[in-house]
């Protein structure tokens, strides 16, 4: 088996606490397909894992049609534990139905499973034409915390406030997990995204607790940016960074700008870490409700984001020849999607891909 | 005299409750030429001035050499009280010394005079190459509130707070001026940037102020997109963008992510708007210690900035002039400064900004 210096693999096994042999195959991995383009990309994956040979059985779980009161949300408490039982997972875009009483789907997953990394690599795609063609770093955001903390009131008539929370705790752990993915990527900088020239104490605090690691990384050039220069260096330069760790916000706008350089959030794989080893992997784009159906859909964020899957589980090899696989697809340009100025429907792209493999 | 319906002039003076007059002959303005490389970009922007004929007399400040008890920082509190009288001022980069006890300089600035609304015009230089080439809009920032309340604890040991502060008051203020803007410069868009699907309290406030005095301005269209959603599309096509108007912390993001557009702070001006109609136009880079006295500065976002000044004090015609000056002597590129790739010294550029005037 392959033991390249540029895999997740060994970062997230080394969380994970044990190793997934394919030996004890098939590996079972949980699959929300989602909604509006979902079922259609996630067949898409389906079909490249089977003509790649890819020991995977997926166990599909599809958003519930009421509140399930133990998550609070249209997510099934079936299919939470069906993550937490295999550990790993894909995870098509999601629409939270509209109406209260209840919490968003992205962010019950975050929470319910701990996601406390979002990952995300972001490269410029070989033949996909953009005004960048030399992106190639890694965002990884804290999930769990920040101004995510829901802690809002107000205080009098017309004034209101929220609560940013920074703990020690969440902030060492991502912490943690950027400077043990840029070792086992490779990656040779780590660059810490804040504000703490304005908010001493939360990204002080942030910032002290990425020091704090650094210290044990002596062959990790640490950096820290803040975050209006960071924005403007990405816009100019974004071959000066190389891995980038933040807190939830800054994380939240940064990998939204940097899938932005290399063409958008149909392009941009993403992995969500959390505590015990979990790995859900997920396309980030939305739903597309306006061409679900019509076999239009670009299959790609979904694809590369069960990449990273299959990097977390250690086939390394089926990742690197369906990533190539995919790239080639892409680069050659002859079976594209729409949305990449190309007249193919998913089944051709699709298709396209399985016959490079 | 002009009155171009793309001048920023029409809504300062609108603001500002009183309208300058050319025929009182000078005009008292501000000036703080600031550190570093301050003095010798001020220089430029006086000698433009006087070329150009502009009646405007300078009342000189430099930054203390202590802290002034009465505005706890190193700025005199003549210096602020010059800002106060003449309403209006233009200021180089100001270097904040290091040490406690005291604030920082800008910050200072912005408390003391209220300055609630920074505005930045943010536009492609013709003849001057970046990626984009096709950026035209005006980010407006909320400069008082939000992030910057500098409320923060910590909670238990490792657990700290930020608390972030959203008035209506401040809004309204801040939205009323961006459609103000907006309908004086003919623009025809008013975006509202925000997070409220997070910071509903907070966010919901700002755009709920946005929406209202969107309903007095039934011609310009309003719409409010998602921060993280904004910062990719404006690499994507920048284009798409008009007029943005934000709280702090995200205009100060997206103001730095606009500027790197166009080639970077060096070249983007800048004006604070306080109440009573003070306008205190500023060059937002920092003050380049290493090339201080060297004759290699680019004054050209102190001396853009400076031209917004003038349109506030609805000296159009000068304005257009020196403007138009700046911007052919950067196109034709034979007298640039070394940070636009060429060899002139900041004395060389300013002579041939004074040449084509
Ligand atoms: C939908 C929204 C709550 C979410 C976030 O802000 O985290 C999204 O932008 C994301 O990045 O997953
Ligand atoms: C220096 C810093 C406090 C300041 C800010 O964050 O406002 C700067 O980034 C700016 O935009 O003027």
């Amino acid at each position: 088996r392959s033991q390249q210096a540029n895999s997740p693999a060994r970062v997230s096994s080394l969380l994970l606490g044990r190793t997934f042999s394919t030996e004890s195959n098939p590996i079972v991995a949980t699959l929300f397909p989602g909604d509006g383009i979902g079922p259609e990309i996630a067949e898409s994956v389906k079909q490249v894992f089977r003509a790649a040979d890819v020991p995977i059985e997926w166990e599909e779980h599809y958003v519930g049609k009421e509140i399930d009161p133990r998550t609070q949300s249209f997510l099934t408490w079936e299919s939470l534990e069906s993550v937490r039982r295999n550990k790993v997972g894909l995870k098509g875009p999601m629409a939270t139905p509209i109406g209260k009483g209840h919490r968003s789907l992205n962010l019950t997953l975050r929470k319910e499973l701990n996601l406390y990394a979002n990952v995300r690599p972001c490269y410029s795609l070989p033949g996909y034409k953009t005004r960048y063609d030399d992106v190639d770093l890694v965002t990884i955001r804290e999930n769990t915390e920040g101004e995510y903390s829901g802690l809002e009131h107000q205080v009098v008539r017309g004034v209101v406030e929220s609560i940013k929370i920074i703990t020690r705790q969440a902030s060492l752990r991502v912490a943690e997990y950027a400077f043990h993915y840029a070792t086992a990527h490779g990656r040779a900088r780590v660059s810490a995204i804040h504000k703490a020239n304005i908010m001493q104490k939360t990204d002080g605090l942030f910032l002290k607790c990425c020091r704090e690691v650094a210290e044990k990384y002596p062959e990790i050039t640490y950096e820290e940016v803040v975050i209006d220069n960071c924005c403007m260096m990405l816009v100019k330069n974004p071959a000066l960074f190389d891995v980038l760790v933040m807190p939830n916000l800054y994380g939240d706008i940064i990998s939204d700008l940097c899938a932005g350089l290399i063409g958008g959030l149909g392009l941009t794989p993403s992995c969500n870490i959390g505590e015990g080893g979990i790995a859900l992997a997920e396309a980030v784009h939305g739903s597309a409700p306006d061409i679900a159906g019509k076999n239009m859909a670009n299959p790609t964020a979904l694809l590369l984001s069960a990449v990273t899957m299959l990097r977390h589980l250690e086939l390394h090899d089926k990742a690197d020849r369906i990533q190539e696989a995919i790239l080639k697809t892409i680069a050659e340009g002859k079976y594209r999607t729409g949305d990449l100025g190309g007249t193919s429907t998913t089944t051709e792209f699709t298709k396209a891909i399985c016959d490079q493999l």
